[in-house]
């Protein structure tokens, strides 16, 4: 029995006027919408008056705890391997250009012996989502039900899935969201990600989050208050969580879309892939390990061994994956040139990814489909010398009618310099 | 041809950020959420952050202009009678408790030679509506087509009817901003308020903005402030509009409800009633004729020599309504009594307010039904001697379960004290 009762504008109405929401209006709130007692328009206004009035820790805590409660949290601390309980363990990126790390990562941490249950997401706008990647993989499905996802955990390590029934609180408001501009809001984004990150069952997370030109957060104070943030709201949910603050100005690797960046993520897993890809894989796996409590084991050795390609066979497989059939490709290509000789200067991730949206890889609406085969690949990374007439770009389409777009976006997103650009680092801190 | 595209988190985020809309996006917000184009949560998520962020003089003039262009604008500045042009002039309040003035006021100005085109609503929350209590008197009905309004204001000089098809973007955004807790905003109250009188075909209006506990706004400065908005909006289209601010800190007259509230107006026109009444209605018919250019007219006499009363009965006869009909009250009531001798004290113009509120004769949901025959009849007014065991208020009421909550309400509204309460002036000022 409920004690106090509550009318949506009064709940909106406080936090217009920067109160505090009180647990028991939280709960009320998130419950209500989840069953329809709160309506569209009015979580809208009180995601605007949250946009713009904030939120205390607090109420963040409650809001995330309140969106995990709207459905099933999973737990699966009871499955063991080798006389051993599984050591559960997964990642969150909050989003980045040609951020394939996923693919990569999940395989070399099941080799070195955690086991990782991801609930992922598909993308929207100009961040790709790691299911659309793996997607482009003939027969891959994601769609996997509670017990399947048990089931491949206890068989073969991992499972990636769609959030699907995980905090649906979460899935209406984040719809909601994408709709009334209130998306980059560190309340609701925090909330966002830990409500499915800690329903999913993981015992142990590590963030990546991403600061710079083609992250959500361009201001690395920003990205720090949100990673603090979010690292506090997994330990109040009792998961031992850990950030990495990682550089977003330039795109992660040379492949940027859905197919070609899986094709970059099995160079990384057969050992060879671009140097900023294998660094981040290794930094995040060793996180991963180290929170999961497995001590001793290099996972770079995991790529020099072909153990984590054997691992990413086995999930594709397990999940309906076809590695057999050749991966999809634009049937259309376009080139870009350089005009002059020189060296490379820095490139631009947002460009990059908004080239790659226009390209037809990424979503405008939720639920829209996606080319699988478009995308852009880097024949230059900064600090290369390039010679005049040198391919820079190669951008792959089905729909040729899109590179008009497409090479609008990329103009004015790179230059050929004389001196190469500064170099940053690509971690820029840990955040526990 | 529109010359700009918009999209609606374009729009949004440009206001949450605290920018400026453009004439255009605003014309195509208003036009894309009249005709379903921009959804209900996201026209919500842009009125919070309105109310947040507020809007330039500019910005509610155009929004405004935007209101009325998305329906019909009446004019019926051909309309003669004896040979001259009719005189068209409004008043419109912002809404009080016991707020019956319209009542009085529209046939004491047809008495003087003006005519009134008012479009008039219905109540919701703790201020009641001159429809609901028009409709109160049997047979009455507001629901005329322009046709009718037209011929009425020809034959008879008045025609009191609901606003329909006037500013239809207005009435979408009044339903939005009664659920989403954005209804106390001074740009979309001043918008919402003048979209529909400008809509009208008045050329002359005068604003009742009432100030004080029982009103929208409780400082007098917000109440200029709102004043003064509202005229310069009727002077942008044309309207010759002024304001006189008064006070709602207690309630108007001696009987809040519906159909005591025309029982009450009946007394003023015939000669007697309460002397705040007469003394808002004279006012204002002073500043409505004065607008119409009407001169060496004194309102006062139409009420002396029943000339007000036979509009009245013009106007109701030609709505179809029937005075002959008894009123109706409450089949219950419940009285207040004075526990001890004294002198009446302030009596709380918002405890009473939502104190008729809970007995039915108010609204809270848009579209709901009230009773017109709840209200309260206020038996001292303050500073009036008071013995014990005198009555003070009377509740009437279909449904007696209601009681208990109106006495709620009412209890500390109100007291008997050993002096008079401070005498305030009831009209504070005139803003041009």
């Amino acid at each position: 029995m409920t004690r106090f009762t509550f009318d949506a504008p009064t709940v909106i109405r406080t936090k217009r006027d920067g109160g505090v929401l009180s647990d028991a209006a939280i709960d009320w709130v998130i419950d209500g919408y989840t069953h329809g007692a709160v309506h569209d328009e009015q979580m809208s206004a009180l995601l605007m008056a949250i946009f713009l009035k904030g939120m205390t820790p607090a109420e963040i805590s409650r809001w995330t705890a309140a969106m995990i409660d709207s459905g099933d949290r999973f737990d699966f601390s009871d499955l063991r391997a080798h006389g051993k309980p599984l050591r559960l363990v997964d990642k969150h990126s909050t989003g980045g250009v040609g951020d394939k790390i996923t693919i990569p990562l999940v395989p070399v941490v099941m080799a070195c012996g955690a086991a990782v249950p991801q609930a992922a997401g598909r993308g929207l706008g100009h961040t790709g989502g790691t299911l659309d990647k793996l997607e482009s993989i003939a027969g891959f499905s994601a769609e996997l039900s509670k017990d399947q996802i048990r089931q491949q955990l206890q068989d073969i390590g991992a499972a990636i899935f769609a959030a699907g029934d995980l905090a649906p609180a979460d899935r209406k408001i984040y719809a909601l969201r994408d709709v009334t501009a209130t998306t980059e809001s560190l309340p609701l984004i925090a909330s966002s990600i830990m409500s499915k990150k800690v329903a999913e069952g993981a015992q142990a997370l590590v963030l990546d989050t991403k600061v710079g030109r083609g992250a959500f957060l361009k201001s690395e104070a920003e990205a720090r208050e949100l990673a603090a943030t979010m690292v506090a709201l997994g330990k109040d949910q009792g998961v031992d969580t850990r950030a990495l603050l990682t550089d977003m100005d330039r795109p992660l690797g040379l492949a940027v879309g859905n197919a070609v960046e899986v094709a970059e993520s099995l160079d990384v897993l057969a050992g060879g892939g671009p140097p900023d890809v294998v660094e981040l894989t290794l930094a995040l796996a060793t996180q991963m390990l180290d929170a999961a409590g497995i001590d001793a084991t290099d996972p770079a050795q995991t790529l020099r061994d072909g153990t984590a390609m054997d691992r990413f066979r086995d999930l594709v497989a397990a999940q309906g994956g076809d590695l057999s059939q050749p991966l999809p490709i634009g049937a259309h290509a376009e080139h870009v040139t350089a005009s002059r000789g020189g060296t490379m200067g820095d490139i631009d991730a947002m460009a990059v990814g908004l080239a790659v949206w226009r390209l037809g890889a990424g979503r405008s609406t939720p639920g829209g489909q996606v080319q699988f085969g478009a995308g852009v690949r880097i024949h230059r990374r900064p600090g290369d010398p390039v010679a005049a007439g040198d391919p820079l770009f190669t951008l792959y389409t089905d729909t040729p009618a899109r590179f008009e777009g497409a090479l609008a976006e990329l103009d004015g997103g790179w230059s050929i310099d004389d001196s190469a650009p500064a170099d940053r680092p690509l971690i820029i801190d840990r955040i526990t």
